[in-house]
């Protein structure tokens, strides 16, 4: 079978393709900086695997939902969650944000969370395997559609936390704006103190007013080369953002 | 009088107000990260005491000029460069950006520099002081209108760059794409590898495609609290964007 189990966190397990998508250190990060709160409901979009909602089980989350538009991932997502027995608390669906309202009531929740495709369609080569081309590039939905689900799902005053690469800042606040979500909380990922980012963070208000925290970047990497004490602690379970 | 004559670099000196605004190491990153190429004509909105001209002086550009709404600053800035045998180089004019027609045909510069006032009107208190308030706050232009005026001084292809507040950005990439001037590089400005960064600094590009560089952050102290090599750099007169 084209599939791996694997250890992610505690008692955590989770089935990964051997060959196709495999989450890495921004889905990581991103239910790092997610900061469910007590009581809320959370949903993750393009889940793929799942890993966002079951590295998010032990939150204060009341319950999490992930919606994943490839059948064969979001099968494989629900035997994660059935193995680690969370299928009481983590919901995953098939479907596809496009029909979000088909799926979730509008402001069914106070969190959304999503590790959209990064690359613009045309941007870069593809790799030729479909399921691997449809998470890396927005193939079946842009950042502007991922905006719109959002904004579905959010009542006024809900949260979207995002991961997404630099390079796409500038859409990523036009679309964000456009469906009415304002950037309050930015960060960005180092590698090192004297590196350009790599990846950023971003924590954005369905109705909030104008004004954005920028916060001091997460670094990778210590002055010795090592894995810093902040990564240490994020693959440990820390939240950073409350 | 209300001034003091200062020296600046190497042999430049400077007037400024005793007790009116004074320039920052704002204006001095913005001039670090202006990078005029040969042969290019530069405009300086904003400019005030006209230091970003001044810094200037000795770079590969064409022509330098500069507009102040405060008559009195304009006329500061004018002796400041006839002071430093610089009035064939520098042109100082008095006028208001939101006629920028009226002062300069569309498409005149390749480069536009600018340090606006950073507040949004109402946001915050005022110190009282006129001069200094219009300096600070969006009192006499905003955000929106330094845009416009840049986008009527620039050709297609032409770069603005400016120095702002890291709470600004959303408003920032707004305003520069309703001008169809699009971010393509920014970087921020750190006292130190773990701090929150204090300014950004921006370049776009009149009519560029989408997809931004964002660059490591400019670090203002090294790891044992003294002035980085690279501020020091920066205040002998290295140019960083190129």
């Amino acid at each position: 079978m084209d599939e791996t189990l694997e250890p992610l966190r505690g008692d955590l397990r989770i089935y990964q393709k051997r060959q196709g998508f495999r989450f890495g250190l921004d889905a990581v990060l991103l239910a790092a900086h997610a900061g469910p709160r007590p009581g809320e409901a959370v949903c993750d979009l393009c889940t793929g695997s799942g890993v966002v909602p079951l590295l998010l089980a032990d939150s204060p989350a009341d319950s999490l939902c992930g919606l994943e538009l490839q059948q064969d991932y979001a099968d494989m997502a629900a035997r994660s969650v059935a193995l680690c027995g969370l299928s009481g608390r983590i919901d995953i669906r098939q479907g596809d944000l496009r029909h979000i309202g088909a799926h979730y009531p509008a402001g069914a929740f106070r969190l959304v969370t999503v590790n959209p495709p990064y690359r613009r369609a045309g941007a870069g080569l593809l790799s030729g395997r479909t399921d691997v081309d449809v998470a890396r590039a927005e193939l079946t939905c842009t950042l502007e559609q991922v905006c719109a689900a959002a904004a579905h799902l959010l009542p006024e005053g809900g949260r979207l936390v995002l991961v997404h690469r630099p390079e796409r800042l500038a859409d990523l606040f036009s679309a964000l704006r456009a469906e009415g979500l304002e950037p309050k909380r930015l960060r960005f990922v180092q590698k090192t103190a004297g590196a350009a980012p790599s990846l950023l963070l971003l924590q954005a208000r369905r109705g909030g007013a104008a004004g954005l925290s920028v916060c001091a970047p997460l670094l990778l990497e210590d002055a010795d080369g090592r894995q810093s004490d902040e990564l240490r602690r994020i693959y440990k379970g820390e939240q950073v953002w409350n």
